[in-house]
């Protein structure tokens, strides 16, 4: 007799950090900030967002600076009631580290979830999860996001679909960034 | 001695015909009209990609008339001088005779190019340009786009990038949507 697992939809959306200073002046790469213009333009991104209905019950966001101010935008902006700093999100991280939260997430109810992180990452995992494997074919644009569908139950990895791919310039528009 | 052969970077647009009639009064598949909200929320759509500044240099559709109706709708939008019908879009359609025909064109200086055309082709073709194979991953609504980057020489299928996927849904709003 096997066990009988509650499942749930997912949808999960990555959203890459916004446009963040050079690092030349910063010893540090997690000390980067996003620009004035990186936090202009994710604060429009994440605009948008809200006009679209999107929301997520929680966004795990990568500890680097860049990213948890991203983060942090998105949720004054109204698109999440928490954020919450995952070590697994920061670059290099491995997906089956946050890939196994998820899994516990998912089991308390959560449907929603939003990732801010970097790439290559965000890239490749979302390969992995569509395709099971990673080749470097999406394009994804600072403050840019994906969204994918992941299957009701059952593994994510090579069994999700891809539903959105887009640029903060193809979201927007070219007014919307000056 | 190999010869050489001028290339351009291609952008290509795979746009789904809108919303049609349902198969119950259209004995023939290739009669199904665009029903007025279909025509409608194309021309919404074609209306959110001139605001993008997106325009092509000419739109291939498939003969049957959903699609037609939808290329001549982004047509009369301004989003491309040219309309030309293809067999090679109908459904079922060959990938690689409509490839063949594309290093043609772009042999001529062609640069952007939108396909109008079916699921499950669409997603079909796109993966197979993207990663070489189908695994039906992608979600492509009426009226929904994707958007490649070809390579600038050499064969695109496997090698070619997404950078857009989006359903008019998210791409409008759903108050774009009435």
């Amino acid at each position: 007799m096997t066990k009988s697992v509650a499942a749930s939809k997912i949808k999960l959306y990555f959203i890459r950090h916004g446009i963040a200073a050079e690092p030349e002046n910063y010893p540090q790469d997690e000390d980067r900030p996003l620009t004035d213009k990186g936090q202009k333009k994710t604060r429009q991104v994440a605009q948008r967002l809200r006009e679209l209905d999107l929301t997520v019950d929680l966004i795990l966001t990568s500890p680097l600076l860049r990213a948890h101010q991203t983060a942090l935008i998105l949720q004054e902006m109204g698109l999440t009631p928490e954020v919450k700093l995952s070590t697994s999100l920061a670059p290099g991280g491995d997906i089956n580290n946050w890939l196994s939260w998820l899994t516990q997430w998912r089991s308390q109810g959560g449907t929603h979830l939003g990732l801010v992180g970097h790439q290559p990452d965000l890239g490749h995992w979302a390969e992995i999860l569509i395709w099971g494997e990673m080749r470097e074919r999406l394009v994804l644009k600072k403050a840019g996001i994906v969204g994918l569908n992941l299957p009701h139950s059952g593994d994510p990895v090579g069994n999700s679909e891809l539903f959105w791919l887009t640029s903060p310039k193809l979201l927007l528009g070219e007014s919307g960034i000056k």
